[in-house]
C-alpha cells in the first residue's frame, strides 16, 4: 500500500507520526506546504517541512514547532544586539536552516535538502516539498498585504483576513515525485491542516489539483475543525472572516470533487448528512491526536474509515 | 589626535585594545582586512572585523576569535546532522553573522553592519572594513588554489604557500571614510598583523597604498615577527615558503616607502641598523601583548616611539 499525505504543519505532522506507527514508514509520502517558508537573516526556513521532520523524528518542540528542549543562545544574543527576534528559532533548530541554506546555495534543491535532513534524522517517511520553486502566501488584511509569518507569528494572527494571494503559484513546478506520489497512491489523505494556507497553496501548484481529481486512490480528508474551532492555528478565524461558517462542513465544501471521504470528529457527528449532501462519503471518528496513542488511534481510525486495515488490505 | 590603525585579526585587535586604554577610543579608527571573509552556510562572516569588535568589547574568545565562553549548540547539531563543521562558530558568535547577513540582504553595506555591531557592543573605536566590495584572498599552494579559510582553518595552514591572488582587488572601492581616515590622521599604525594576507590586501584596495604613501601622518609599523617567529598565525611559514628570511627585517622591507618608523621587539634589537638601512627609523621596544597590561604597555611604547604622548601631543 502506498499512502500519500498532503501536509501543512503541526496537524499534519501529528497525523503522520500516528500513521508511521501503524504502517511501514517507507510506504508513506508527505507532500509538504512551502508557502509559509521564509528567509530569516539569510537562512531558508521551511516551517512546515521542519514540523513534519521533527515530529516524525520524535523531536518536535512543546508547541508544535522547533526541536524539543532546544536552547535559545543565538536568539537571545540576537535580541541583545538589537536584532529582529520576533521569529523564534532555537539553537538546534538553527542547524537545520543552516544545512538547508548551504545546500541551496550550492545548487541543491529544496527536495534534496529535505531528503538529506530526513536521512540525518532517521525519518523513514518520504518527505517532499510540493515545489522547489518560490511559492509564497500573501495574507491580505485591512492593514495591507503581509507575508505569512509576519501575519501568523509577528502579529499573532490578529486582525481579519480579507483574502490570500499566491504570486508564485502559476510558475511553481511540482517538485520531483509529487505528482507521481499522488497519482500512484492507494490512499491520499488531506491532513487536518488549514485549508486556506496549508492545503490551498499545495493544490495551486500546477498539476496537483488535477492529479488529485483524477487519482485512482481512495481520497480522504480529515477535518482540522472540531466542534466549531480549529485544533491549532488560525483556520477558524480565517473561515469566519472570509464569510464561511466555522465548521467541518465548511472545510468539506472546500474539498468538493477532490475527496471521496470526509472524516470529521465524533463531536461533529450531526454534520454527517450535510457533508454527504456535498457528494462525498462522511464518517465521524475520534480525531484528537493527544499523545502517541492518540495519534496512532487517529491514524487507525482514518485508515479504517478509508476501508484499509493496517496491512493496507481493503478491510 | 587622530590615530588610524591598519588591522588584520587578533594581533591588530590586541594592539587596538591596548590603544583604547591609553587614548580616547573615539580618536581611533581601525581599517580592517576583509579578504578572509567567507560565506558560511549562507552567512557573511568577517573574521578580522569580529576579532577587532569582540576584543575591543572585552569579549574575545580564549584563542583570539569568537566570543569568550561561547557555547556550540548549533555547531554540535550541525556536525551531528552531517554538515560541514570545520569552521568553528559559537552560538553567540553566530548572532553577529546573522545580524550582518540580514543587514546586507536588506541593502546595507558591510560598513553599516559593522557600525551597527560596534554600537550594539559599545565599541567606541570607529571600525571600518577597508572595502564594502568582495575582495577575497586566494592562497596558491602546491595542491591548488584555496580560499583563505580553507587554507588557514580547514587545512590548519599546512603546506607551502606559493603565492597569493586577489581577484577582486582592482574592482574593490575603498569603503566610505577609509581614505580620509588615512589622509587626515596624525598617526597611522600598521598593526602587528600578517603582511601578506592582512595588511597586503588592505594596501591593494585602489587608493589605499597611495594615500598612505602621501599621508602627512607619522606612519609606524609594528612587527608581527618576534625573534624569528610569528606571535600568532602563519606569517613565519609564509615568509619562509616565499623565500624571505623569517625576521622583523623581512617585514620591514615589505613596508619600505610606506612607514617612517618600524617598531620591532626588544629581542630583535640587533636588526635595528639593517632596518634603518631600508630608509626608515627603527626602534626596539617590548611588543608582547600579554594581558590588558601588556596591551596597554605596547600601545604606550608605540605611541612614545612615534613621538606622541597619551594626550596626543608630540612627546
Amino acid at each position: 500500500m502506498k499512502i500519500t499525505v498532503l501536509a501543512g504543519g503541526i496537524g499534519a505532522a501529528r497525523f503522520l507520526a500516528g500513521l508511521q506507527r501503524v504502517v511501514d514508514p517507507t510506504s508513506i509520502t508527505a507532500i509538504c506546504n512551502v508557502s509559509d517558508d521564509l528567509t530569516w537573516h539569510g537562512l531558508h526556513v521551511s516551517p512546515d517541512i521542519d514540523s513534519v521532520l521533527y515530529t516524525l523524528a520524535g523531536e518536535e518542540g512543546e508547541h508544535g514547532w522547533g526541536v524539543r528542549g532546544d536552547t535559545t543562545v543565538v536568539l537571545d544574543e540576537l535580541r541583545a544586539l538589537g536584532g529582529d527576534a520576533w521569529f523564534t528559532i532555537g539553537d538546534r533548530d538553527l542547524a537545520t536552516h543552516l544545512l538547508r541554506t548551504a545546500r541551496l546555495l550550492n545548487g541543491g534543491t529544496l527536495t534534496e535538502s529535505t531528503a538529506a535532513l530526513a536521512r540525518a534524522r532517521g525519518v523513514g517517511v518520504t518527505v517532499l516539498p510540493v515545489t522547489d520553486d518560490p511559492h509564497p502566501t500573501i495574507i491580505r488584511t485591512a492593514e495591507g498585504d503581509l507575508s505569512f509569518q509576519d501575519y501568523f507569528v509577528r502579529r499573532r494572527a490578529q486582525g481579519d483576513v480579507l483574502g490570500f494571494d499566491f504570486p508564485g503559484a502559476d510558475a511553481a513546478r511540482p517538485a520531483p515525485g509529487v505528482l507521481r506520489a499522488i497519482g500512484e497512491a492507494d490512499l491520499v489523505v488531506i491532513a487536518p491542516s488549514n485549508p486556506f494556507v496549508s492545503i490551498g497553496p499545495l493544490l495551486l501548484v500546477p498539476g496537483v489539483r488535477q492529479t488529485l481529481a483524477d487519482a485512482h486512490a481512495r481520497r480522504v480528508a480529515v477535518s482540522p475543525i472540531v466542534g466549531g474551532a480549529a485544533v491549532k492555528g488560525p483556520a477558524a478565524d480565517m473561515l469566519r472572516s472570509l464569510g464561511h461558517e466555522v465548521s467541518a462542513l465548511a472545510v468539506a465544501s472546500l474539498y468538493r470533487g477532490l475527496v471521496d471521504l470526509f472524516v470529521l470528529d465524533a463531536v461533529d457527528e450531526a454534520l454527517l448528512s450535510e457533508v454527504r449532501a456535498l457528494g462525498m462519503d462522511a464518517l465521524a471518528v475520534d480525531t484528537m491526536m493527544t499523545g502517541d496513542e492518540g495519534r496512532e488511534r487517529v491514524a487507525r481510525n482514518v485508515l479504517a474509515a478509508a476501508g484499509f486495515d493496517a496491512d493496507g488490505l481493503p478491510a
